[in-house]
């Protein structure tokens, strides 16, 4: 058992995405991205089994898909996606991220 | 690919706590519990693997543990645990969490 806090790491890169690992275990990974206004976590797919959930905490922005896709995306939206889905964000604000993929990549 | 929308289920029960699934699958299942200032969600455990994060998006109280233990929680704070692990919380403000399992149990 352990705490986390987020506010922690509530850090910003100017060039683009600061990613912290919170939680790595066989059954899960808990990421924290740290996306400043304007920034890209390019649209990507994995394939493997398993989905991951993201949850926007601060800001906003667009949650981005397959074809072009673009849905809207503010604090307290969760995106839920296979992991083979193609699936990405695009920060309008500076925006803060929960990512979990289960069973972890 | 579904996103949903957390502000949309902030329903308080003033009787306790209010659960509701956002998310059910092979892989993990993701709740929302909010519990009204002074609510308890009583510490528990279960038998078998896996694990479980619960992340605070609103409010404070307390995390609880084994052997009486206390953890202060606040908003941005994210416990994680086995689910073999004795776990509960207490609210004392009105208090919302995100609660991952997995696998699902």
């Amino acid at each position: 058992m352990k705490k986390f806090d987020l506010d922690n790491c509530r850090e910003f890169n100017p060039l683009g995405m600061k990613s912290i690992v919170v939680h790595d275990s066989q059954h899960f990974k808990i990421l924290n991205f740290n996306l400043v206004a304007g920034a890209l976590f390019p649209v990507h797919s994995h394939d493997t089994e398993g989905q991951l959930s993201i949850h926007v905490i601060e800001g906003e922005g667009e949650f981005l898909a397959d074809g072009d896709q673009v849905i809207p995306a503010k604090i307290g939206d969760m995106l839920i996606s296979d992991i083979a889905e193609s699936h990405g964000v695009k920060a309008k604000t500076d925006m803060r991220l929960v990512v979990t993929i289960a069973p972890p990549i």
